[in-house]
């Protein structure tokens, strides 16, 4: 029962977020409904909506997916190990925008509802941004946005998750954050069922207030070959985080998914250049001062 | 002593390999030494040689590292647990050629040379080659350079290091194969200090006469944008691979190893598209009927 309440909910809002930033911005959305079943692995259905060579979008993707398995493989048990090997559902919305503007952020969100066995469920997910040229006004914009969709369930959660974020989309190897954070939460039920449920539906919703008026405002904004290139060279970092730290992906792999909805978070071009350096004070140089954590909200009061 | 050894062989091999495929074709190799001192984690040196945007490889990378950290992480010891957290020492060569017309293969080779405390050392490594559009002729030859180049020491040693390498270039959630294999082998020391030397030698010198006539006879075929779209799509294969599961690369990310230098093996271009499946009996749909284990030195033989 609990589990079709989510469902609805994410399904509803995938249709939203569909429609804002694709049929309303005169994209065309390919839906692609799938079923899964695999009685060793992993059964399930989903529907993936895709955006590919956009006028806006050089690559959009919204996947709900519904699956269910016989064991819980590890990527999803590292902070709970006595799960392991538990039967499992797992239910979320994952969606990335890749802008073929590269004034324009990449954005990431995911929600997701799991549960374990016959007792033990969580509510995760979170909403990041990756920009490749910082505006600070639409960085402070997201930031607040999503902070107002939590306090009013409880000003401690936006600081936890900001943080959470800050930690979690971080390449170690690069010592460098993916992009300018945004919120991020795991394993969570203090709520209850229904206080957490409407965490959830609150984040949900912040998601286009949060994000579609920085595509407005940026989409049109005139750029060349050599934005271009950064913007390339920059979603190669955003490859690095997926395939190496992303747990969605780590899960997705491990559990036998549905690659293509799974790797649907890829950008549709990504480039490496050996020990690439922007040049000082250049645009590009600009950006590497905002991947560390900044407190985004505050700064966006002070201007 | 015995490293020192290692170290002039790599090192003389690295100098041939980028004459041959680098001055020697007419293209700029950069060459970039660097040392890196990290009490805590990795500390050592190396030489990274690099092709960017050549005539005849769009990127190709040859680097020689030979490092030590007083910690070996779990990365390298998967095989045996018992030398985990002992200090260490690595010194290899690493490199990969990715050419601009995607009618040559792209290819791969590692050496290296492990001593972990004072009495464990090990000698790993291989060749493998990942073509776009296969010419069968071509495989059988690379194939059977390999076989050759190990069959004087003892017959055994191609069938078992060939099927590692069909075993370890597999891409688990694409059920594919990265490419047409080579031979692969690690933990290897069975002949003794002298023997197991001679053997990485013989890999080795076996790089450039199954390399270098494949490029030479395909880097002048007609390509368009069709085949160059296929290569760079095919090229996110290699990402995938190199991120989730090279063991060198997490190695050297697990590791603190100097960034530049690992992800040089990185493609230029790597793109993803949604579902993309080659059309029936196209020349892109033959590629896939390679990517699995095949008996090319055979195959070239009954021809």
């Amino acid at each position: 029962m609990h589990s079709q309440k989510v469902k609805d909910f994410l399904i509803e809002l995938q249709n939203e977020i569909c429609f804002a930033l694709g049929d309303n911005q005169g994209e065309i959305v390919i839906r692609d409904d799938w079923e899964k079943s695999d009685a060793n692995r992993l059964s399930g259905s989903g529907s993936t909506r895709i955006i590919e060579k956009g006028k806006v979008f050089e690559r959009g993707g919204v996947n709900f997916s519904d699956v269910s398995g016989s064991s819980l493989p590890s990527s999803a048990t590292l902070a709970r190990p006595e799960l392991k090997g538990m039967s499992f559902r797992a239910m979320g919305i994952s969606l990335v925008f890749h802008p073929k503007n590269p004034y324009v952020p990449t954005v990431h969100m995911n929600l997701r509802f799991f549960s374990a066995g016959e007792k033990v469920w969580w509510f995760g997910g979170g909403i990041d941004l990756t920009p490749y040229y910082v505006f600070e006004d639409d960085v402070s914009h997201f930031h607040r946005t999503c902070k107002d969709s939590l306090d009013n369930l409880s000003k401690k959660y936006y600081p936890k998750f900001k943080n959470n974020c800050d930690k979690y989309f971080y390449l170690k190897h690069r010592d460098e954050m993916r992009g300018v954070g945004g919120i991020f939460f795991d394993d969570f039920s203090e709520l209850g069922f229904d206080g957490s449920f409407e965490l959830i539906k609150r984040v949900g919703r912040s998601f286009l207030p949060a994000y579609e008026p920085i595509v407005l405002k940026r989409k049109t904004v005139k750029w060349g070959s050599r934005e271009k290139e950064f913007q390339e060279y920059r979603r190669g970092r955003y490859v690095e985080f997926n395939l190496v730290y992303d747990r969605g992906t780590l899960f997705g792999l491990q559990s036998g998914g549905r690659i293509e909805s799974i790797l649907m978070s890829m950008p549709p071009v990504a480039k490496w250049t050996y020990n690439y350096i922007p040049k000082k004070n250049s645009p590009e140089s600009k950006l590497y001062k905002y991947l560390r954590p900044i407190d985004w909200v505050s700064l966006g009061n002070v201007k």
